[in-house]
């Protein structure tokens, strides 16, 4: 089964879009749950367990994990055994750097963790993603038009008429693929998902910026009408509640989210 | 003492602006050094040994550690607290994520490992490099112009009749810093080296591309002046020698570059 296979079977089964990015913190987890690493990974098994029906994806940002050092990371990777096999799995790294180095990062994400998917950034160009694009059976999200206040800083500037994400979308096209290539484009420029569809109108994208950041669901998906697409919600699934709750106040959202978002 | 002090007196007392990168592969290790990843921290700590009179930094790039996993990471913690404590350590991660993303990792490098400074990529422009910029005594270093073939793919493009890098070189010279920003500049660019400090005279340039990857030293230090500037070799002086010899050979090497580099 390719990748693209095991992300439609999946989109089909659930009937989901949907993608929850696992950004937990210790600060903000139920007070039920103590406060200290091993605590990440009981939250993260819960939440799997709780909305495994209703997702297409789990992201696991790194970030969140390396910042409480090896315990941190021992939790990422229990949380990643626990997600059910049929479920696409994405590293939220954002890596990118120069060839052989990008290299390392592609074996350790791919092949020492297994993840379907990863996030790379486009500044440092092809050298830097090529090693990635090397692997059959993976999805490579390359950084387009991100969801954030600073993305307009660089990526809306206009270079020969387009701007810089536009270069970025068409040029790593131009690239020798062996991975599924996907691009990250969020949910809070909806009208520039419309524009980027009409030069990538079957890659798969990334959608990030629903929920806490306040992209605009409905807008955003019909901008981007049938072509693939996983769109991931993070904190307002994962803290929906505070409480004993915490579960089912997460599926209800993911049951939410995912409707919203429709198929 | 602030970090730029802590960088001029190293850089005074070993009279040298060479930073060594530890971009350590097991199968690039002597025979000597069995081929295990506990291997890794021990031809670091040989190379340490052997270089500390001989240059002002180290740097550790994450991809080389990650990809051997929990091992990989804990031979980067242990290689990076041989450091004597006089000597500038840089975390070559090349991380950007959005704010609250971004502040995890800079929790992660600046404050659960403590290093000194660190590479951050522009692509998601200013919420996504803000939270390391908080940091006092740190170096922030963002790429600009990079020492790889792929830094022409989007770097170089032209908005508003100036470069990308140039674009973010300049913003990044406007947001509030509480930490010292400097920019990664390639030695492959020496051109460019000298056009940059035309509009940016006194921030510390992270500049790599020396030795194996052919940049040409004279030229780029030449262009470099004496503003302030870290000059990184990795490979030509790790894998100087692949004989019981290593030790001294990188030493060799690394008084070699330090020459070429000069004060």
């Amino acid at each position: 089964m390719t990748i693209s296979e095991k992300l439609t079977a999946i989109q089909q089964k659930n009937q989901s879009r949907l993608c929850i990015g696992l950004d937990t913190e210790i600060a903000k987890l139920p007070a039920s749950l103590k406060s200290r690493p091993e605590s990440i990974f009981e939250f993260n098994k819960a939440i799997i367990e709780a909305t495994f029906n209703h997702v297409c994806a789990y992201k696991i940002n790194f970030a969140f994990y390396e910042q409480y050092g090896a315990e941190g990371m021992e939790a990422l990777r229990k949380s990643l055994e626990c997600i059910p096999t049929n479920i696409v799995t994405i590293a939220d790294a954002k890596r990118g750097d120069i060839g052989n180095t990008s290299r390392a990062y592609a074996i350790s994400i791919f092949e020492e963790m297994n993840f379907d998917a990863i996030t790379v950034s486009p500044y440092m160009g092809k050298d830097s993603i090529e090693p990635f694009l090397e692997y059959e059976n993976k999805i490579v999200f390359v950084l387009a038009l991100t969801s954030n206040p600073g993305s307009a800083d660089f990526q809306r500037l206009i270079s020969d008429g387009k701007p810089i994400y536009r270069h970025v979308v068409e040029t790593a096209q131009t690239w020798k693929c062996n991975a599924t290539l996907g691009f990250v484009v969020g949910a809070t420029h909806p009208t520039e998902v419309e524009e980027i569809r009409t030069y990538s109108p079957n890659s798969i994208f990334l959608i990030p910026g629903i929920g806490t950041q306040g992209g605009d669901t409905k807008a955003t998906m019909a901008a981007n009408g049938n072509a693939p697409a996983i769109v991931n919600v993070s904190r307002a699934i994962l803290y929906a509640s505070s409480g004993d709750d915490f579960e089912s106040k997460a599926r209800e959202q993911a049951e939410f989210y995912n409707k919203e978002i429709g198929m």
